[in-house]
């Protein structure tokens, strides 16, 4: 096991009604509050109303900054940004899923930044200070409720950054299971596709230690597998509901990762899925990782798909190592699709026309090296590329 | 899955060498330093020395409150508070394990009151303030270095009693796994029987949902029945050593009974064998243990230990059900007994002489009613005993 730091502050609030510490829970840090959010569907199930209903109790003031969209924008951040200086702003409130809470986290940050926002983000700015940021979650899938990380892109730059900074973590997340009710089938899909991912990245690194974790990554991956699907067919499902946003939490709030040595593989492919095409980041992940598992596949790696398979899906322990492993990544892929989530990029519009730029940027991104469990350089990069087609 | 709030507020500095973090992290809160410790333990291996040397590099002035014993008493800690108020102590340093630093949350919170620290843990006094608490584990087993409880016994009254507060969590722990390789092999094995009941404890719930919580539970279970064994024939293997360590502080930081309707069963019970007979901890527990699932296990019960049965030890789920079940007490009853751990009350020098009392006793402290998994009542107690012998 690895030497780690582990510090996760954010208070979690957790369950049915939990908007009600709200008020109280702003109030420990400002009375100021810009509200970040998305494309209006917190506007169409009550959140909202539920959200500013609670600020005007508390006498709190409020200013808006919504429309922020999936793969969110450094424009948005600007924007928002600029909402926090003009208004004195002392608290970001982001009520969404992971684009709303990331786009808060660089606004947070960037407050205290005089020059362009994207200047955090490529690491020109040093991050100083930070807005007290808190969250009401209304999706389950990156886990940026609960750690200190957000992705931005810039389209115009075809580039998606992220970054991390303690001051980052929210120092609260409400987590009401009910408010992912109304989120649509392919977008709980791509949630549960962006769990799983967050847990393979943690899962499939050089380690041969670190035991703990690893069972920790399988409790992450049992429960989504047995919770995906019947949150897709019963939205309503108040239990399947509950064990992916947890699940969606746990796996990138550190508690996989710390102990161990990893390095994203599949998420570093994706993001330029992502930044050439705007596809779904879940979507995309969805796509890459049964392909990038069978291209990882060989004699150095193959014992920890045994132990994937095995653990996570029952399959028996005394085949072949290969067969197993087949079987495993087979099982990935297919459950995947049962959710409803394309197998290829084809699928989704993608050709031949951009890999290569894509395979360039992703490698250049990653400075010349992608994961570490099997590390890949541009030709490995570009041939995943083409097998997802 | 119940409603939770989440806060596990404690930073862990985990590894080889994280000592050296200690110094600047206590200047963040404080410059005059209780360090609490044990049976001296700490002055053989070198732990003490480093610590002080440490202390002394960085000005911090400390005085001491060694001879802290296992189920550590009431007196300990008035001594300790006496220091504090004395000294006008900023910091309480425990270095040590379970018994130490639950003496030193006592004292940090009975430091602001002005009457018998024993009032704290009948909760005749509110706890109102605490002076920061730091950790150095040197012992794998409570898992008080990550959170907000300690227990207290009372010799006098033969009483020992709990108590939490979020005041009470430690601001940081330092968690080095070669720090326990001197732990003698009878308190290593009690130390991984504590970490596997407090898993048993959130497992065995009535709750059919927090399906998540309960994969957690098994990957702490499983990290134990893996690594306790090695950690007591090699015990300088880091690896045991830091993923029991680590398990046992997942085991109950929270993260296992977050979402579940938790109510301790054996503690409760093992808790007056150590009041009366000042038994270990974890030599309680294991005993108690198997006797008290076979108590249990009944029609309404027997799909769980099924669920323990499958997952944990890897029994056929083809078999009968009350088959699996009782292989897998048989299998917990044996995993005890390999790691040198006594199996009956017998063993460790206790008759029919005090059972009642102790029954009487365990019930009592618990207001009429211990677990509630199958709630027990004073004749349960007694019958559990009674086996056990």
């Amino acid at each position: 096991m690895q030497n780690f730091n582990y510090s996760i502050p954010t208070k979690v609030f957790f369950g049915k009604d939990q908007i009600n510490v709200l008020g109280g829970e702003i109030k420990k840090y400002g009375s100021r509050v810009l509200i970040t959010y998305g494309g209006g569907n917190i506007k169409k199930n009550g959140i909202y109303d539920k959200v500013v209903e609670i600020l005007k109790a508390n006498h709190i003031e409020y200013w808006e900054l919504g429309g922020i969209e999936p793969n969110p924008e450094i424009g948005k951040v600007r924007e928002g940004v600029q909402i926090c200086k003009d208004n004195n702003i002392d608290f970001v409130l982001a009520v969404g899923g992971g684009s709303t809470i990331d786009s808060a986290k660089i606004i947070s940050v960037a407050y205290y930044y005089e020059g362009d926002p994207w200047d955090i983000l490529t690491r020109e700015a040093p991050i100083k200070n930070a807005l007290p940021i808190g969250v009401v979650l209304t999706m389950a899938a990156t886990g940026s409720e609960m750690n200190s990380g957000a992705v931005i892109s810039n389209k115009e730059l075809k580039q998606k950054l992220p970054i991390g900074h303690p001051f980052m973590a929210p120092k609260f997340s409400i987590l009401d299971p009910s408010y992912t009710y109304t989120v649509p089938k392919n977008q709980t899909a791509a949630g549960v596709a962006d769990i799983m991912s967050h847990s393979f990245e943690s899962y499939f690194s050089p380690d041969k230690g670190a035991y703990l974790q690893d069972r920790l990554a399988e409790s992450i991956l049992k429960t989504c597998i047995k919770y995906g699907k019947i949150a897709i067919d019963e939205p309503e499902n108040y239990e399947a509901r509950a064990n992916i946003m947890w699940a969606a939490s746990l796996a990138l709030n550190g508690i996989l990762s710390y102990g161990k040595n990893t390095a994203s593989s599949v998420h570093g492919i994706a993001q330029y899925v992502s930044a050439y095409y705007n596809t779904t980041h879940g979507v995309a992940l969805a796509i890459l990782t049964p392909v990038w598992m069978e291209y990882v596949l060989e004699d150095k790696t193959v014992e920890k798909f045994v132990e994937y398979g095995v653990n996570v899906w029952g399959i028996s322990p005394d085949k072949d190592k290969f067969a197993i492993a087949q079987e495993a990544i087979d099982k990935t892929k297919e459950y995947f699709t049962s959710l409803g989530l394309p197998s290829t990029l084809g699928e989704v519009g993608i050709g031949e026309e951009n890999l290569e730029n894509m395979a360039r940027d992703a490698i250049e991104n990653k400075g010349g090296v992608i994961g570490n469990f099997k590390p890949l350089y541009y030709e490995d990069v570009l041939e995943i590329y083409r097998r997802a087609i």
